[in-house]
């Protein structure tokens, strides 16, 4: 292992002085080089990413993904919320949602969001209850798909439809009158494989050749999901962005002659994930049957480790070389609240400062507040300076749902 | 499986017609009865349940307990503060915990908890910084224990000390002038086996025999800790806690003549679990590879099923009967939402609401806010009328610690 490797990119002394630990800190530059690199990889067609709020509904993170090209994947009202107050609106905001209560469509709708819809009846409901959307596409989920480990198998899929629904989908959206339409799937989670996406692409683009020729339609748009995938560990290589774009090029250039849709993406963990940065300080090391670093971190900042026993990088500020093996610990009260198991690290003191890497999607706002744990600040660092963009949570926000 | 199974103690149709759905509601009755079948079953001893706040941390559920005749087990700051606001104080209050930050001890301090230490290096920091303890004990984790499936093997438990590290903190302790002294060890998490809790109580109450004649101390409580499983599916049978009270009694006699120590536990699902109920109304019923029922509740409300599998049985309100095989699902974006997977149940209906059962420990206390997702009001039954108890959390509450 590279001990340069996953070096923070900026000086954290700063925060660490002003600020209680543990933090979260984003790199706006990261971010937007990420953003940059998907963008540029597929600008031989017309393409947009929408970043998957869940990720990081963080309204500054949404903004700055805004303002260079980027919409949104809201999939609840909050997100809706969070989208519009960032600045995102109209076709900028691609609603995804399964199991939809009726106010959520319509919160979408007043937007103008595009709809995609999960179920043949939810179109049929929104025609009747909401209106005739301007835009919308149906979610497919095809009988299988390549690389669904993390996902699950499709056929146990509680989202989209399978190709016989879809078509009736279709069907009823061009008989409402509805003249704009896209197609949508997501099949993947989190893969580094550019074959496998390749692969779910071409089934992707088949049942959009197929559906348009049954029925005569031009599809607007198609989404092929996200999933594409960050190396968390050291041995990882990055997702080749570059030959998958050739490779759906190719596909893309082999299915559409006759219309030529756009391409969208609604990755999360691509843009933010390697980017984000949770900075804990070691309150305790204990020898008990193993040798343990308890950080003020635990599983209300990052649940990752803990619930899909995902690994993340950690460095220690200002130290090198391995020493010793930990478990790196957090103080909740559940034996899973562990972010590393057997994890070789500098051999660490009390008071030092461990960098968990590669936080930046799916990490503070998966958080929890079991135990009355309270989540973390958020910062982002823009080039020049940091800026609090979250504030951490407080004992007052934890009781001020109780009636006492 | 009986139709008539998991009834519920309380006609909702009150909190029906008055608040939206998802929201939970307890029985207070049956809380009661549980904590006094437990104190009824130990009276033989001088007995403490001392209830673990994280299962169900509501005052108004900790303050009943309270006042009869629980203590609370806290693991944090917030945990010591609801207790105090619950109006359990003092030795009522025995705090647990790991990797502990200085002040959540100063609080613990303060309050005049029984302080139970989970390293040497803690004793020697308290005693350092903070001052001598009236009575204090010591986080025992043997080398081997019986039916640790859940809980995990105690060598790879971030909690407590091995015997030797024990003996050592002892002597600290009793060197530093500390009078009381108890003994702590939990073993097991949710099991309905008498014979796994004796066999864990001997080692228990052996480790105690050993470390009281080596340093001639007595001990003033042993605190077994919790994990007295409550029968989730149809099938299982409950705890027979009175032939468990008669084997840990027959233990007892046989290890303690000198000295008896009082008796303590620290359960939290075997006092609450069986008497919470989560009641959700379906907003969808989609055809797809399986058939799924979409309800307005998700992991916001109850995260067990999705991140251990765990089975919470479900009714249907006014229905009876098996017709369907549903997957019951809430609208997270994430696969795992949902609540079962292939349950039979009633024919299902939009509109029909759904009790799902045995959440009064671990459910809404783990929930999180993912997606935008936001946790559900709870209500309590005290036999005559519902009293909320706990407000729903709006999208304000979610958009509070975000700069904007």
């Amino acid at each position: 292992m590279d001990d340069n490797m996953k070096k923070i990119p900026f000086d954290i002394n700063y925060l660490l002085k002003n600020f209680p630990t543990p933090f979260y800190v984003y790199d706006e530059r990261g971010i937007l080089n990420s953003l940059k690199k998907l963008q540029n990889s597929f600008n031989w067609c017309d393409f947009k990413e929408y970043f998957a709020v869940k990720a990081t509904p963080t309204p500054y993170i949404l903004r700055i993904l805004g303002e260079n090209g980027a919409g949104t994947d809201c999939s609840s009202m909050a997100e809706l919320i969070l989208s519009e107050k960032s600045g995102i609106n109209g076709e900028d905001i691609l609603f995804t949602s399964n199991n939809t209560p009726i106010e959520e469509y319509k919160k979408a709708y007043d937007l103008g969001a595009i709809i995609n819809f999960d179920d043949t009846d939810h179109i049929k409901k929104f025609l009747n209850k909401i209106g005739k959307p301007d835009i919308a596409s149906i979610r497919y989920t095809p009988k299988n798909a390549y690389g669904t480990e993390v996902i699950g198998n499709p056929k146990n899929s509680k989202f989209g439809m399978p190709y016989k629904k879809v078509l009736e989908g279709y069907k009823i959206m061009i008989d409402s009158g509805i003249k704009r339409v896209g197609f949508h799937a997501m099949l993947v989670s989190n893969t580094l494989s550019t074959d496998i996406i390749t692969r779910n692409t071409q089934i992707i683009f088949e049942a959009v050749k197929n559906i348009s020729e049954k029925l005569n339609i031009e599809f607007e748009f198609i989404d092929i999901g996200g999933g594409f995938g960050i190396p968390y560990k050291p041995e990882e290589k990055e997702l080749d962005i570059n030959l998958l774009s050739k490779n759906i090029k190719d596909l893309y250039n082999y299915y559409f002659n006759d219309f030529k849709p756009k391409l969208y993406t609604e990755n999360g963990r691509y843009i933010t994930g390697p980017h984000g940065y949770l900075i804990t300080k070691v309150l305790h090391i204990k020898s008990s049957y193993k040798m343990y670093v308890g950080v003020d971190a635990n599983m209300a900042n990052l649940m990752r480790p803990a619930i899909y026993g995902a690994y993340h990088h950690i460095t220690v500020l200002n130290k090198s070389g391995e020493y010793e093996t930990y478990d790196v610990v957090g103080s909740l009260c559940e034996n899973n609240d562990k972010f590393a198991i057997n994890r070789k690290l500098p051999k660490i003191e009390e008071e030092d400062i461990l960098i968990i890497h590669d936080v930046g999607a799916h990490g503070h706002s998966m958080g929890f507040n079991y135990n009355g744990k309270l989540k973390s600040a958020e910062f982002v660092y823009d080039g020049e300076k940091f800026k609090m963009i979250r504030r951490a949570e407080t004992l007052d926000d934890y009781f001020s749902t109780i009636i006492f």
